[in-house]
């Protein structure tokens, strides 16, 4: 392609103001408080698809949250690219924790990224790497360099589980017909370490309620002669792990893929500094499943983490009470092979089991998504890897995410089609965190990198 | 004495509309919101004691809220009763269990209390069983009947610890001199069981904080890679108590007072139904130590429960977040002769020392008080019994409570003199609870047996 560099130089400023506009907008998808946000910014988004030059854009109703797709087709004989990415940002809680408030994006130079970063709700995930997307289809059209056609489909529930999405995929197998998706909602190893991600874990996500008396108790007229809710809550959490940090859960493991002794040295290989990960963090050891590496843990091994708990008195000061309920939002990450219905009712059925006399427990799955992995000698893997090489200057290195996007398996299921991850995001973005951020080296790069797919991809098309 | 219950029943309304407008006031001491009404209360009290017939009353200020102490001294020669109360309450969450504003009280009748009972937080624990000492005052004073010395000490801060009310009694002998002690801060068996209580747990009040990586983390990317600060807490949390429900901290044990089997024989004689207590909870089974009945568990043995629990995304929907931080508020009641502050640094020592690598705990001693009994051979008891008995027409029973009032053996100890505690309420008044109440007939009983109290005392003490 002609000039990419050039194209995006001279657009730069424009490119992260349009960015930041659509990082105001709250799209907390979570929060019913945000609904007219989450509706606004697909108006946004609708809104750049033209201006980026597709034929044809329209806002596309669900039970839930809209989809905003798009296309332009230049030949039917030529490959489609399909485009997937979510307007819908996380929760910002807690808020106090951030430096600047979550929906007034900052530029900011950090350690790893003294270009600047911009600090914001959603700036990496995933409106910064999904608009990505919309600027190098800007690029290709302004430019008349377009190689092949290109759909787009951005939706609004990404980080709440995707319900709506799945069946309007069911349902317009033609309308999203492709050869390829593309996505970028994953992250890479380092700024100078390209990476594709080839793996996600699938996710059960549940919250969990144990009921004890009727009514919060006076903890001096009750207090040990009646089952306490936290207390109990407590005890059948510990107990989902063993003394190895193994999960307990019966049948749990049965369908988990072993990896072979030639993969985990394969995976090994990847650049990794346990020193500097530990210090990223400020903690003095890792922590984990027992015969694992840290980025075996977090990759290929299913996990199991309380992501809230609650119950009781949490206010200022001191109250002596028994509460009538405790709760917690648990959801466990899952590796390829392990159907996540199946293992939310495998932990149903076991925490029900587990709960002692004197209290009612409450098991109500939230969402979930299957894993899903793609091999490396794929058309599109093959593709994103020559793009890579060509705007990094070395070959990427093929790595195992352990987020889940758990729409990805059922896109192959649905489309028969393989999704290639270009993540350009950095672990250290803190997304889902406070202050999250993403670098305006990445967010360039990525726009840099994404139109050498379409070329790459046409090409060992043909 | 003569007339007391024409005098009640005369002025029976405008006792019950005193009290109401003393229950709208919303004295939390727990949380500093609400510091201008806690004091505002202070100086509702002091009024009432002017009204009710103290030759002297002031408010006298500590370094926290101030403690109301009011006096009519009659003859130097005889003897002088100490009554103690509280004016501030305890916190009302969880706000939207309440089925009327807490703050705002109503009579409404019940099954327990078909003359009706007041709605309110502070109705029972303590407004309502200290207003009842004013008012029995005012009978004494307005029908010259009162028999001896009285003195008031009206305090502010007792549901958080009674910190400042320490100091003012080591600091105040004189001023606090007295032959008895009397408190209506606790309950009775039944309506038409009488009791007196002998024995109150002590107390040591705790907060915990467990600190994992620097920020939150998105827990697809770090799940089953670092500790969790949740799941870590609720496993510390779980091992505090062994699989026969004994606490596990080391020493914890040594020195709790061991009962006869004369003894527990003599408590099991108290009346109990354990399936209307299970009934009344809507629980289908107890819980407890191995080796102990329900009413020893909540009585004579000492315990430890969790209060409050918070960590994580517990807001509505799903955050597939792991927590940088994690909290609970842990208590644990104690028994005659486990020393609190002792406790407290076992607590303290037991938990760090279990905390495992990769988080940082933190624990926070809150407040505490000693356990206390008071021997029913006393005078005080005797002429507690005889009011009794003659106001009920039945002798009460004694009873151990499981409550704390952290002052009392503080009194003791400073004072030299035995406290005696008339409580007037019902475990069923739901103190410390959403819907607080206390009955009607309750509040007018006490009024009714106090002036007894004052008359056999003083008979007894000649």
């Amino acid at each position: 392609m002609e000039n990419i560099q050039g194209y995006v130089a001279e657009h730069k400023q424009r490119f992260l103001n349009e960015l930041i506009e659509l990082l105001k907008i709250p799209s907390v998808s979570a929060d019913s408080a945000f609904k007219n946000d989450v509706l606004r910014t697909a108006e946004a988004v609708k809104f750049s698809l033209e201006k980026a030059g597709c034929d044809h854009v329209e806002i596309c109703e669900t039970a839930g949250y809209p989809i905003v797709f798009g296309e332009k087709i230049i030949d039917e004989n030529l490959p489609t690219i399909l485009v997937y990415g979510h307007y819908d940002v996380q929760p910002a809680d807690p808020i106090e924790l951030w430096n600047s408030p979550p929906f007034e994006p900052v530029i900011l130079k950090t350690d790893i990224h003294p270009e600047g970063a911009i600090f914001a709700r959603g700036a990496c995930d995933d409106k910064g790497q999904m608009y990505m997307h919309v600027k190098a289809m800007e690029f290709m059209t302004s430019t008349n360099q377009l190689p092949c056609n290109v759909k787009f489909m951005i939706e609004g529930e990404e980080e709440v589980g995707s319900v709506n999405l799945s069946t309007f995929v069911k349902n317009n197998h033609d309308k999203l017909k492709n050869d390829v998706i593309l996505i970028s909602d994953t992250g890479m190893i380092a700024k100078d370490v390209p990476s594709i991600t080839t793996g996600l874990r699938g996710l059960s996500y549940v919250e969990v309620e144990v009921t004890g008396p009727n009514r919060d108790l006076h903890s001096g007229l009750y207090g040990g002669a009646v089952a306490n809710p936290i207390n109990v809550l407590t005890k059948m959490i510990a107990s989902l792990h063993d003394e190895n940090n193994h999960i307990t859960i019966p049948g749990f493991y049965d369908n988990v893929e072993e990896l072979s002794k030639e993969e985990r040295a394969e995976m090994a290989k990847a650049p990794f500094s346990l020193d500097a990960y530990k210090k990223s963090l400020d903690i003095d050891a890792v922590y984990g499943e027992a015969g694992f590496t840290t980025n075996e843990r977090n990759s290929i091994r299913p996990t199991l983490d309380v992501n809230g708990i609650w119950g009781g008195y949490i206010g200022e000061g001191a109250k002596t009470v028994i509460a009538s309920k405790a709760f917690a939002k648990i959801s466990m990450r899952l590796v390829p092979n392990q159907d996540w219905e199946e293992i939310t009712q495998l932990f149903k059925k076991h925490f029900e089991s587990i709960a002692p006399e004197g209290v009612n427990v409450l098991v109500k799955p939230h969402h979930g998504g299957q894993g899903y992995v793609t091999p490396i000698n794929s058309l599109g893997y093959q593709a994103a890897s020559k793009a890579y090489e060509e705007s990094f200057g070395k070959k990427p290195i093929p790595q195992r995410s352990g987020g889940s996007i758990p729409i990805v398996s059922l896109f192959e299921q649905e489309l028969q089609s393989k999704t290639i991850l270009m993540g350009f995001g950095l672990d250290s973005d803190a997304i889902h965190s406070p202050n999250e951020h993403f670098g305006v080296w990445n967010y360039i790069k990525g726009i840099e990198t994404i139109p050498l797919f379409y070329k790459y991809f046409t090409e060992l098309s043909k």
